[in-house]
């Protein structure tokens, strides 16, 4: 399935079925609505998937790993070389997307996409490499369109593949040394906003570097004038490979009518993308978590979500959305395993 | 064990502990703090228990009932018999708080500490039943002293056996229609604040009858003038017994060194009165939701505690407490069983 083809085959989500589960929710042995945002969630999961009743599906995080040229300006705490070695300890299982995972149930789907380190053969690692990192963004395009478009492809593929297996909420993971850099940077580019109100700390720059990366996503704004209107020339000479990927995972989940829980800012990156290029794919998405990061507010003003939870999270590597997906679990259990005032012969409101 | 006694066998937590676990968090393949409120809740687990790796503990909530003279003065939106049928619900699996419970892999204890019903022989239900319901606290005292006392002394003896039992974590969970106006009048009390500032809805009434709440309460503790500094005496005053269980409980299991979940707004009422019979049960506690009821805020400033989840519940039962602890579990797997760089052969910061 091509871009175009997926913009195509999106649907709005199911407001007929919404109203059915939310009238079902309102028969259960609860005070009216008193279970908050477990009742928009489960609502929005039956209107997305069309079920009033859905099963509790299978779950996958997909952690996209990417390396990216700008990493070299510093405006990163961490080396390059830590993305492989976190890929490798993802596959291990040691990362703390592995362990929330496992808590949550759900499985890590590992790809690399865009690591500047030749794996090998690895078990387990799902190998869809479009090239050896991004270019540097402050001296030239990150992409070209082309690259841009493969690695969505990427994406689409891999969740139109989960949903055929039966995956019924689809996770959004990361990891990249810099990559809060492409993402302030789309993000500033698709709100409007200035580059400093989205640009944070990442993994733990100081304050300097911090006024470094505001400068570097700045220069390269200005040297590429990336166009709002057109997403994937913004996601070309400003993103990331992983980003790509995440933005293409969240168009084919729309067309496979599968949830999308957003991890944290560059989760909200990507999907400030895939909105940017399909804007019915916002229905698709929950927001597992609000991260400290500075512009994942904005991200969120922008897409028009509330996240689930508010934990002070800057991990990344999906660790946010393995709980939203537990809370999404939860969400559904309400729905379709709470007794209704008659099963249990409770009286209704006086 | 008496209330005396209870208090006085409390100690504080281990700090000691606690920077071991913080040390250990700080070693995992993580950027320093970045699992934010997960690290905290690890490090504070860690200090309650003494143990610096812990195991994920089997967690029950237990589930207070009973029933309020006051509801006869039109302060809910349900009639009392809500109360019996919903415990029955609760001991048939179907309420939100089993649900919930299922999910996150913990007990449901259901306990009659005062339902205005003979349930005659209930297998589940766990019979503790003080009165039948406290009389009403516009007219008069809803309980004496003794019996304010007794209701706190189920709380600490079910504690206690729990932890015997080997429950490592405790949820709150309550159930009594018209509840919310003894929990009002104890943060009132308590905290000092205004009668409205800490009455809310409810399970669902209008203005009007807010209205009416707050004139009942005042009317109460202008007639009974309760104690601020003797917790027990507003307990008794204006309490519950619900509450006071709740309160018992907390004390109890500050006493075993198990965590105490807290739910919504009930439940920081009877942490109230638990912090104000021993201040140090604070630290044994861990709010689960910040409840979308008016004055649960102004009962968590007091406290000083943060709640982790923010999903405008207002249910009650101990659902709060459920998802909660799914949280705690989580965060002791971070602690336990993430990889350190060392382990991973993943670099630090530059």
């Amino acid at each position: 399935m091509t871009i175009d083809e997926a913009v195509r085959l999106i649907q709005p989500i199911d407001r007929q079925v919404a109203a059915k589960a939310q009238a079902r929710l309102d028969g259960l042995t609860k005070p009216l609505g008193s279970l908050g945002r477990l009742e928009e969630t489960a609502v929005q999961y039956a209107a997305i998937t069309g079920e009033v009743k859905p099963n509790v599906p299978r779950g996958a995080v997909f952690t996209f790993a990417a390396d990216h040229g700008v990493a070299r300006e510093g405006v990163s705490a961490y080396p390059s070389e830590v993305t492989p070695q976190m890929v490798l300890n993802f596959l291990r299982g040691g990362a703390g997307v592995n362990v929330l995972a496992r808590h949550t149930g759900v499985e890590v789907r590992v790809v690399d996409i865009g690591v500047a380190y030749d794996f090998g053969a690895v078990p387990g690692l799902i190998q869809k490499k479009v090239m050896q990192g991004t270019r540097n963004l402050r001296r030239e395009p990150a992409m070209s369109r082309t690259e841009a478009t493969q690695a969505v492809q990427v994406g689409i593929d891999l969740a139109t593949e989960a949903a055929r297996e039966g995956i019924g909420m689809i996770g959004t993971g990361e990891m990249g040394i810099g990559n809060t850099t492409p993402s302030a940077a789309i993000a500033a580019v698709m709100t409007g906003r200035p580059v400093a109100d989205v640009t944070g700390r990442g993994t733990g720059i100081d304050e300097a570097g911090r006024v470094r990366k505001i400068q570097v996503i700045q220069e390269a704004l200005d040297r590429h004038r990336p166009d709002r209107a057109d997403a994937l020339d913004v996601l070309a000479k400003v993103g990331g490979l992983e980003i790509a990927g995440l933005a293409g995972l969240i168009l084919g989940a729309a067309v496979a009518r599968v949830p999308v829980v957003l991890d944290g800012f560059i989760a909200g990156a990507a999907a400030v993308i895939a909105v940017g290029i399909q804007p019915l794919c916002r229905d698709y998405l929950i927001a597992s978590h609000r991260s400290v990061e500075r512009g994942h507010q904005v991200i969120l003003d922008h897409l028009g979500l509330t996240a689930l939870l508010d934990l002070d999270l800057r991990l990344g590597e999906g660790t946010g959305s393995c709980l939203g997906m537990g809370l999404v679990q939860a969400s559904i259990k309400i729905l379709t395993e709470m007794a209704t005032f008659g099963e249990a012969g409770v009286s209704q409101r006086d």
